[in-house]
């Protein structure tokens, strides 16, 4: 149907020239499967709880043209792909069913260039049977995996840990304008909900395992960040962020840069004068919105900024 | 104006006869009082970090009738309160904090006959210094303080804490109807989030001090419950609902009643035959929605029971 | 085995004198069952969009107690019941269809004395097609039924509907203590969300029809909600929710009783003094906690207050 | 500090050697705030009702490596700054507001090469008075400024726009691998979200008023797209993202591309055999998750793909 074949279908020219539009990126797939894995070591029972996202994008432009589905694996299939694997592979680490699974699809599928995975991890604690768990912590554990056939990329992360650090933060020093009021301060609260990517910079092959132990690493990562922020005397709330990138980083040989997304979540002292009262640094109204949003990124020296942001 | 002045104002018969409704039940505060109380103990900080909501009744027929508030306490002062006591008083715990807060509205203001207050507590854990902390855990505390000038009323409890028995769980020998298609099972995941509230039969009064240790009273209570679910060999949630309750009056003798309310989380063993496997307990669908829900309260054996319900 | 073969079960002097604990109120279901209905009148389509959640009580101390299940219906039969009777009998309205359901539980099953159904109602736009559809509006509409083989108990509602007067609201003449700080105001933003339910007097019964038109009584309280409420010149929100119940019952004679919770979402004027503007009743700032909370039961006279809270 | 002076601040060459990390992108702002804006014309009143996002960027380095905050202006400054343009300025529309905002702080701040100010919208309708009002509707409209001193990029949008067309969709013809299950189908339910963004060519200026009437095209937009999905016979959800796009496109001269995210909200048609009852097209389950997810970019023929997004 196009006057030039020999151009690749999205081309602009390659489309009858009525058409006044043409197909950009896209991807499509099936979205937050739950799955849960259980494996019974005898009476010890362990449990991996995932939420996976799979996104694949190819050649997709006669879907979107005509509604032709020949090449569209359905995002069903995608999903009975995610259980039918967690049973054949099992489930060692968000990671790895990831690998899996992104290598399945752009193997299996001609029509499938690209396949990118997101999975998010609920991690639970055992109670007092080898069978018996309770969910843990506020921080959801993710990652994402992207494989183009001879490429991998995994950004692994974490979500909603929040922190604080009761003193040991100033703010001062600040370009003031016209609208500015803020008084400068030599002890505040700084608290915040650590949002952090992290990429792997030769995330390896599955198969011949020079990969990293994904969940030692996980572990590793979210230790730097912690201390990071409670060890740092912060002066700014981007320095915190330097510095915890930059601990990551330092610590952790195989990962080449740090994405973090830093609210400020306001804490502030609220004025008693008025009932005859001193605060001093004791009570504190915890606010909503609006908040500070610090987003950087931190890279080993020699790496690219990869991580996709949102700017 | 009325017709009858020696009738309660809120008395059908002391309303001018035109005025074909009156008012029933009714409250008014302040809700959601984000407070963060920090303590110094030389380097060592200690955090309080609370929300806390406020309802007031009493003789409000006026402020309703004719838009008068010659007998409202503003809610805003309402909010100023938390934040001095906090200074005052300190937060011990969300039960004292509550109590105070509740003693006062009721005495300090002549309209007001009821004071009921509500407080989620976010719990912190210690990072690597001693003023840094990090948010722990899914659950929230909570507590419902309700006094009226004479009897304390206090119903503590916790929201969303999220557990699972992987195996232990049967579920059979149940009525049939021409719409039961689930079948039986001897061995099933059983999943919930442990919504609990507990009542003090003798809550105390805060300065004579028979009042209980709160704070380790809620530690009891959540280990109560964790093992009692972790513990039970369930033939019914019901069944595990019920030993939860009771093994909380058991172990704490103060407490009189305890309603649980546990949505049955379904976890859904996958049908993998299509694929040629063989799904052996192993891998499952978590669903949202629907979900069985379960709810009762147990009572200790003379007690009534007073858990509010919205039956 | 109770000592005492004539009492009811659940009395503690009819369980073996070595258990501390007996059953107290108590109900499980099925809950959120979203059932989707279309009805197809030629080119012409309807669309009901329900959230169904079910909780049923009677005699169900065995199955707390020991675990049996032999008079327990299970909740996926419940949801089964939900899809059939939409397809059985259609939904003509969320109240019938909750009617159908509860004389259903009750009467079909001998352990079932009393069933609640809960029924929230997501409303849907035409587009241009007849069978196009886009979601309406920010509000929730909502029933509850409860049946006890007797008497019927039908409350309407609606969740989330917010509004705003812009003008037309004052707030002065209110009680001042020592945490009172909050300035007098002759003229301020009046902004909540509408919280309803009202609780008809004789619902009547599905078969001989003396049952209102749900849908029709639906809109019109919702018309004279917003009525009363842009309407009212608001010397408090106590007054503006008065007003709005008793105009409500005034309009619907069937309506005997109205709760409404209403959140007072604050819009601060900001100062702006700092910036040598005047900001003159123009520049808010909406926030999000604390807010007030004025909750309140309008009744017709001679009515009784029945719409559960819990207080 | 730097041992290269005329390296810019970010190259790692200009760290200390010792240094194994370097900053990459950056931003930072004050992340929503909520701003109303009333403006009386006499007894007839108007809102604006946004919650408003800044982010900036530039010569951020120093802060980050020494906390060193003299190019810093505060985020609460940024705050101020929205409150005093909603004042100064009012606020036309979201588009025009982001964009005074965007030019004010890169052109008055030396070290901000760059705003990115993004703002959800509130809409609200008019009740009985001339100052009351209801919150419209489901979607929220949205506005992304971006501007580097030289040229300006708008990116304007809405999202949760849940449309539904309960026939005129057919899914069959897919590919089919070990994992497929998914029977074809000839007549199915199509409801999705609409989430969208589209890019205006040639944004304009604020001063020079070549800028579209933001307002009048929001509608003409959502009017489309409403009229796209409807009138579609869709034989793949990606054709009709397709249509939907190219329709915007071919509509209004001045966008140029149009990203669609468009979940699969499934319903599907419950198996209703069990119950001697034929489901013919009538009753429907609507799941949660997973839910399909396509997403795609339609272009203008020349345009580029600049929408960002986060593969």
């Amino acid at each position: 149907m196009s006057p030039s074949d020999s151009l690749p279908p999205s081309h602009p020219d390659s489309l009858p020239p009525s058409r006044p539009t043409y197909l950009g990126p896209n991807q499509y797939g099936k979205a937050e499967n739950r799955v849960v894995r259980i494996t019974r070591e005898g009476a010890t029972h362990h449990v991996k709880d995932l939420n996976v996202s799979i996104a694949l994008s190819g050649d997709m432009d006669e879907v979107h043209y005509s509604g032709s589905n020949v090449n569209v694996l359905t995002t069903d299939a995608m999903k009975n792909t995610v259980y039918a694997f967690a049973k054949e592979y099992g489930i060692a680490s968000a990671e790895r069913f990831g690998m899996h699974l992104a290598r399945h699809f752009v193997s299996s599928q001609e029509s499938i260039r690209r396949a990118r995975i997101r999975i998010e991890e609920y991690t639970w604690e055992r109670i007092t049977e080898q069978h018996s768990f309770v969910r843990k912590g506020q921080e959801t554990r993710t990652t994402e995996i992207s494989y183009d056939g001879e490429t991998w990329q995994v950004i692994s992360g974490l979500t909603g840990l929040v922190v604080m650090n009761s003193t040991d933060s100033e703010f001062w020093g600040f370009a003031k304008d016209k609208y500015t009021t803020l008084p400068e301060t030599q002890d505040r609260i700084l608290a915040t909900e650590v949002n952090a990517r992290w990429r792997f910079g030769r995330p390896g092959d599955d198969g011949a395992d020079p990969a990293p132990d994904w969940d030692s690493r996980y572990a590793e990562v979210r230790r730097l960040l912690l201390e990071a922020f409670a060890g740092t005397y912060s002066l700014s709330l981007q320095q915190t962020l330097y510095t915890m990138g930059t601990r990551v980083i330092e610590g952790v040989p195989e990962i080449d840069e740090v994405r973090l997304s830093l609210p400020n979540k306001h804490h502030f002292l609220v004025d008693l004068a008025p009932f005859d009262l001193k605060n001093d640094n004791e009570v504190y109204f915890a606010a909503d919105r609006p908040y500070g949003l610090i987003e950087g990124t931190v890279l080993r020296d020699g790496a690219q900024a990869r991580i996709p942001i949102t700017d």
